[in-house]
């Protein structure tokens, strides 16, 4: 057993580190000890990275939390679990009494603990959680693409939320893997995807999976919308470029009662045509996260290969390159999905 | 026969115009003249008589769109209605072949006519119309009241888009006409109805049709809303405030999944946090105007008694004093709504 840990210690700086047998504390009642296979690196991920939100996670700090593996060890008063048992996790706790709690919505508790940003997350060896963030995996499904059964839950919520329909045109603003996700849900609920992206290999990575795209630096995207939809504007508008530009783009590219789902996360707050919004009947939906319905969701489609996760699957690193990984990730030229491969073992494959 | 007619000739200009027989065109196919009983003025048409709106209304202009009446003569090919009728009109005309008419948004055409600003309106004592916009008022409806119809059917609009549901929390930002209105008819849903109003005259009404009621300058209405639903925060907010500063009010006054009905005109973008939108899963709707069936809704809640016109109708004021009645609505200090009361013949009653 080679137990090992990558630390975030502050801006721009991860450390892999030994975990002795000593140090891990017995399992409490009711958690389980994951033995981490894959870990996918994310947005936020590398927004931690970044050194801004250190105030959140705190540092030395194990982040992480796209992640497939199989349990290990189950705690006092698990029930319905075993070792080898192949999952991934929910990464969300909740506290089940506030306002949130009370009427259905514990995915957006007052009080939510995010686990990987919050509380320790998956870029170790072995990873204890509470046995009901645990869902359970298809035994013949690669672990590598299971990792991307979070990024998937994501998509498969925001497209919910937009009630898209078969027919419907979709705009989605912003080609990174959440966007990509999103336009491949999108289509397979049988509505027209166009994919609104800047970068080109981004656009070339949605040219490879069929998908429609424009690049809003030299085209008006507003203006091949209304082409595109007959002067109708999209039913749809996905925005998860995160960018103030995306937002306006998104807006106007609405047909009358369109609905836009915001994805991206705008930290500061933005200038929006609410004249518009009033003119045109429009609807803006915040999206955030997802259920256990959708997680569910999203490890059908990836068993069922409705999900290209070799296309999104840029590389795999060795837990021992995180530090490289991350970096690569932050240049983001040519990469889409970057996964880190946790297992204790060593010579896990790279690719 | 006493035709008159008031002309909007240039900002705070109003002429009260007798119009001449003679210059009164035959009735075309379709249409139908309508002797005007009352008309209400509105916000919009206060935003007219400031000179806002030249380019679009032209000059001279006759204005006004909240109306009753009844039908004086009916032009070729029309059917089903006839002289005495009482009515009250729909103030739109749709082209019906663009996108937003085809799929069934005639009530926000593309191409919309708004009778009233972009076709001459109801401040004159014989009004010609199409035939289609007419909505019928019962016989026993009295017709001060049936001027109410068009505000109260925006507010029946704007609850209906909230999807309100019996025993939710909605707040009301803006205690004007409309914001009356959407109270009371939200009210009448079996929602809990607060309204935050900073004018102490307006906030007076509010009492007096036994509504909760907040000071935004004096208290933070974000506390007050959490202490009255314990601290869920409201399920609906209705943005009928039209500043930047009653948008924020309600962000941060709703729940989780909460719904943001914007109902005010903004002619500037505001600044909104989306990060709260994306947070707490909200929904900002936009809502404009009305369709038949909400006008046909207005008629019967005020045929029922159910809208407190006579508490709404601050005072009655004859055509010939029409630049009086805008003044008065301007300084805005103790008024709610104004008639004018366009009958052609003399000594109608004021109160
Ligand atoms: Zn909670
Ligand atoms: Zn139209």
């Amino acid at each position: 057993m080679n137990a090992r840990r990558v630390a975030y210690t502050g801006a721009r700086t991860l450390t892999v580190e030994k975990v002795e047998q000593a140090e891990v504390p017995p399992l409490g009642a009711g958690e389980v000890r994951i033995d981490v296979a894959y870990t996918g690196i994310c947005g936020t991920d590398l927004h931690v990275y970044h050194g801004a939100m250190d105030a959140r996670v705190g540092t030395p700090a194990v982040i992480g939390h796209e992640m497939s593996g199989r349990v290990g060890e189950v705690g006092p008063g698990v029930t319905g679990w075993q070792a080898g048992d192949p999952v991934t996790v929910m990464p969300l706790a909740w506290c089940g009494q506030c306002p949130a709690c009370l009427s259905g919505q514990s995915h957006i508790c007052h009080r939510l603990v995010f686990i990987g940003l919050d509380a320790p997350g998956s870029l170790q060896t072995g990873w204890t959680v509470p046995a009901d963030t645990l869902v359970r995996l298809p035994h013949d499904l690669p672990l590598d693409h299971a990792a991307l059964v979070e990024p998937t839950a994501v998509a498969v919520h925001d497209v919910r939320r937009a009630e898209l329909r078969a027919g419907e045109k979709a705009l989605v603003v912003g080609g990174g893997p959440i966007g990509l996700l999103i336009a491949v849900v999108a289509r397979r609920t049988g509505a027209d995807v166009l994919l609104a992206e800047p970068d080109a290999y981004r656009r070339s990575v949605a040219e490879s999976l069929g998908l429609a795209h424009v690049d809003p630096t030299t085209e008006d995207v507003a203006a091949v919308v209304a082409r595109w939809s007959g002067d109708a504007g999209a039913a749809v508008a996905f925005e998860v470029s995160g960018a103030a530009a995306g937002v306006d783009t998104a807006v106007e590219a609405l047909a009358t009662r369109g609905r836009l789902v915001q994805v991206a996360i705008h930290p500061t707050p933005r200038e929006i045509s609410l004249h518009r919004f009033f003119w045109r009947e429009l609807t803006l939906v915040g999206a955030r996260l997802y259920d256990r319905a959708d997680f569910e969701t999203a490890v059908r489609l990836i068993a069922d290969g409705e999900i290209p996760v070799d296309t999104l699957i840029s590389r795999v690193e060795p837990l021992d390159r995180a530090a490289e990984a991350f970096e690569a990730l932050e240049s983001g030229a040519g990469v889409m999905k970057v996964l880190i491969d946790c297992q204790a073992e060593e010579g896990a494959d790279a690719r």
